[in-house]
């Protein structure tokens, strides 16, 4: 039914050597405006300010999570009772579930009403998009990809494979963020794993035989938490980002003018669903507007812009450190309640290695045992249930601009 | 006499493990404006349309030639008679070398009057420059570094390191092309090219032992480029860009307006002494104001900055292959004198393994046999001979917008 | 005072590139028969018919620490306080640590009087011994050596790191037996480890920002114990091992006639002070005797011995998988109690991440806080504490051989 | 028609992450006393005295080799085409083309009368294997897999698959003794050249585009020979048990008794259809019997036999380095001609990175280009006709013991 290429398209990749494409389908897709977009938004804003060579685009991990996919339906037993129309709906939600994300994502979803989750399905669904075009060729399959993306629960199994504790998406990255960055965690055995996977009676199971690589991967994705994405460093740089569109929205809202064009930015705040703006937006406007801002007559944004372009990054201070009052009221003091808005963040992360299957059963892990008995991961495995408790772990800092 | 680091600064580097910084000043010019500025400008330009992961940066590759040059101090016999200021010397050019390249740096210079080791010249002397001020802690640094890099024969020794057919430069970019693109052919054994190499009476030579290491060096460096830097898809983007800039170039001549932001380009154009100017360019300024020319009212403009932005490539046909004489009169008739001058481009590449040293024997790797005798490589080995002739290679394109 | 060589010696190794040896004692060991000897012992044992590229010896293994060590050396702040007598001492323990490793070890401990490290000294120490003699350059070094592998407690700092939870072994081991498994499970940050480690007071500590690292490693080396050295079928092979050592020890007991060549292998069971016979025995030894064994009129030692030649495993029974009880007692009952003694055998293994600090505070791991203070690793780190008591686990094994 | 296993068998292998089994015929050869016996054959004999971890077994290369015949048959265009039966015949072919080496089987070839491919059609032909047996399966096929192993022309395309220019087991050789070795030349491009190949009119072809990496794969080839398995001292081992098997081989003429137990090895000499003897020689019965050696009370083997054990290698003088006519001299009057006969040996080794089509017509890569013409691969490739000539190198070198 969906059409095939004449000769499997290949593109070379580090990680698995080469990804392949045989429907025209996916070719299509990847050539359109809003997966060609990826490209130009970096996968890891400003952990680059740290590891240096973590300048990947969520391209290449988009192509990455649309592999993994493809390996899932080579590898993982039981998935041959999928229909040709269900494979093709888990390659195209693996390839486009990231299409939403903004420039420097974290920091802009402060300024946006809608969630990069959201802005994938708008994409996906707004007859204005390449992307909604080119999946209109099988009636559904956009509003089913949607769907998929969102959790409504239609497709359980493959919504579990693209969004769950153990899917496409977290293979692919936590793989790819530890080969551009350089940092020895993230190496998984995706293959160990995704054969030790079973689909049984529409769940997605993981023999007993296989719970080590899992819990292998688990600990994993926690040092890269800790490690690479909360590094304090890569937050400071999202605290002045915030820090300018705070003031942005500030202006705006008070009828100020700000003097660099940013037109699409300002559509987009005002509402998610210009969608046409949107897709302008990518690293390159951000830091294009930011470079006009530190000539910029607002001394706040002048300020900040500066310190972005130059990297003179907010200072900060780990509160999980028991600093000296002394020093915590000298930074409390630095700047006024005006002030603090633009050039004062306090920031709170936590992450655990396994939530426990009491507080989240639906994200839970099911382990099959060799008797046939299933159970969930913190059930059968002593260390990951000691895991939901002790690997518990929160980071509490205060960022502030210092001259 | 220069200062050290209280603690030896690392980064994080997937090919060297890390990269260490002992000195303040190196530190100092790492951190400097028109250092950080190469963390905007891609290593690899256009080939990130074909190599999708080739996304690494301009700034990753100067950290590596710098801590490259780090390994041969350490592992070169020889080197350890070269004084600390010689050292200090070689290790700022290796970190510098690159600095004056601007944005898609191939298809720039066809606009520019200067090339990117004269504007990396500038940049070193320019008062106006951080990196001048830095390097101003010792009297002639500056200056000597500028005649480094510009191969002026005051510092032979250290020029051969930093720019020859062996050196830190290129020992660096291709094992990190190599292993950002995921191409099979960069890597090479550079500790053992290390080793092997050997400072004696003030010349850099290999011993005869370690030849097979620069055979094969030679032969990695030969499939990149023709794999990689010269493939076709990646050239085809540099096509457009220099499209967009002749007619740029055409516009400002006749005095019309260009309907974008682009003073600093301008100025750039007009004086290669702008520095101010020259440093605001990198990547996101070229694709910033080719974003808003996708808009221009200019037809040419309009439709090059459409091809770039969405991917659309100009054509091209092999010459190499023969192609059919009704073919090639139908792509030279495609477009009238006029607009061949932006939508038509006749590209000729070629490289050889080894330029032979009658032809050049300034560039030659000089061997050191076990009698102590020293040959030129092309007459100590006769592949290398061999390759002097028959690895000569010339691919001849026509590029070409085809609607 | 100690004599270097005139150039570094390098070994090409796969994992560090190069093992460079600087000093002629340390060459002259690495040449000593008993280094040597380690070449025909291999490093996993059984562990090759699971995983069969796991065919490395311990010599590989030795040069591998050794490496370690000067790792250390290079890398760890403050052990530049060392002397140089202290690092030639670190580097001979690093070196020799291993020698007094019999062939397919585990089993051969069962038969022996002397566990390894108890051979290792005898080695060290015996004037028979080429080791001994090089080592006599330096009046005390052999007896020194002989205290750091002992733990005598004379030099703790060198004990410590040659023998912990975190040493230079361990350190190799673990990515040496993952790279030639090709488990995905060993990979450790060694560098990064290396840097956060600090010599201060007396005590190696790791800093606290370098937790994350040792956590790491802790979750590498528990999840290789279970899946490479614990694995179900490596074990098997040693119990055939097992059951032939015991047959022949109980043949000479009854002073019958084993009929193969195995005087070395007889000597050494009776005295483990019969240093020249200890040193004959290597792996090619013990197959040698086996092969012959094959053929055996003893019908105990002619079935075992054509199992282990022919790979017929002993078959085993997990009793963590609740056996049914009938299996269990068809297992129990398939040999009499005579041969049960060769056929069948009951195994126990078990470990943990990290063993609490209160049960072995000599082995815990201190952690420097950034404000000067030490803590117990576990009372530094939630992770650590919880995987004290969460990752105990015990794999309980019935053995037998089933026709 | 062939049986498959109810779930496909994984070997861990750490160049192809795993190595996958379909059918219970490969399964059941796998687990064969002959293929078994390869885990105990070194796959580089003496090289591990140089590159001390080469210590990988002939096993693991030939479990290598048939997964690369698997790629082969999943990746390269037109294989689909071959019935089940070829297939199968491929794999079977791949898996078993190395059982006949003898244990150091260059040195073993000197004094066999069959090489070690005709021990190999021996082996799976002989009604006395374990392998002969699970063939007869299938009719004919022990006689077609040993046609396909003598070159038969039987099944041409099969016979090319398995061993020409461009066969699984060179594929998998060089990047398994580049892996093993620590080497940094046997790196090839493996899933790039699969996908070039096609299968078209019953011939193997490359395409044009694909050239480059047959290029890369064949200078790493040459590479390895000149690094690796010609490694003077890897050569010098071989020469010491040249000198043993001669002289054994004197000693048996002269009907004189050999003081160790080498019964199979005399039988073998004998006759080269005694498959009985022949299986049992291994690496552990040459070892064994050259330790017994040691204590031979004929001079010249004891003498050649602690060499070996203890690792005094022959002397060896490089003719292509002019050594002086007095040091020629000097070496050989060392032995006078009967001593020569074990003790002294002139050695001649030369390659050549590709053999002229002139030369080699049945050898020769065709490559398909564009258009669809086919050339050989010196035609069409210039760097290729060049290496025909250049990198022709011979090196000569004579080997002696010096005391």
């Amino acid at each position: 039914m969906f059409k095939r290429l004449e000769r499997t398209k290949v593109f070379r990749d580090p990680l698995y050597g080469y990804i392949t494409v045989d429907y025209k389908l996916i070719s299509d897709l990847i050539d359109s405006k809003e997966v060609q977009r990826l490209r130009r938004i970096r996968q890891l804003s400003g952990v680059a300010m740290v590891f240096q060579t973590a300048e990947h685009s969520r391209f290449t991990h988009s192509l990455g999570a649309y592999q993994m996919a493809n390996l899932v339906i080579q590898n993982v037993e039981g998935i041959e009772s999928l229909t040709e129309y269900e494979k093709i709906l888990f390659l195209c939600s693996a390839l486009l579930h990231d299409i939403g994300h903004g420039p420097y994502s974290h920091a802009f979803e402060h300024v946006m009403e809608a969630s990069h989750e959201e802005m994938t399905s708008k994409l996906i669904l707004s007859k204005a998009t390449e992307v909604n075009k080119i999946l209109s060729i099988s009636p559904n399959l956009a509003n089913d990809i949607a769907d998929v993306i969102s959790h409504s629960g239609k497709f359980p199994i493959i919504e579990s494979l693209v969004s769950s504790q153990l899917d496409v998406d977290r293979m692919d990255y936590l793989s790819r963020d530890a080969y551009f960055t350089g940092a020895a965690y993230g190496h998984i055995d995706y293959f160990r794993i995704l054969r030790s996977m079973k689909l049984m009676d529409g769940k997605i199971l993981v023999r007993a035989s296989g719970v080590h690589s899992i819990e292998s991967y688990l600990m994993s994705r926690y040092h890269m938490y800790f490690q690479v994405y909360y590094h304090p460093v890569a937050r400071s740089y999202e605290c002045i980002l915030e820090g300018i569109y705070s003031r942005i929205k500030d202006l705006v809202k008070e009828n100020k003018k700000v003097d660099a064009s940013i037109e699409a930015f300002l559509n987009v705040i005002k509402s998610s669903d210009d969608i046409e703006s949107y897709i302008e937006l990518d690293d390159a406007y951000v830091n294009g507007f930011i470079k006009q801002l530190t000539k910029s007559s607002d001394p706040i944004l002048n300020k900040l812009s500066n310190s972005f372009q130059n990297r003179k990054l907010f200072n900060f201070v780990e509160l999980n450190n028991d600093p000296s009052k002394e020093y915590l009221e000298y930074v409390k003091g630095l700047h006024n309640d005006f002030n603090k808005r633009y050039f004062y963040r306090e920031s709170k992360v936590s992450a655990v290695a396994y939530l426990h299957s009491k507080t989240s059963d639906i994200n839970d892990i099911k382990v099959l045992l060799p008797n046939g008995d299933i159970k969930s991961l913190d059930q059968y495995s002593n260390l990951i249930e000691g895991l939901t408790k002790s690997s518990y772990k929160s980071l509490e800092r205060i960022y502030f601009l210092e001259d």
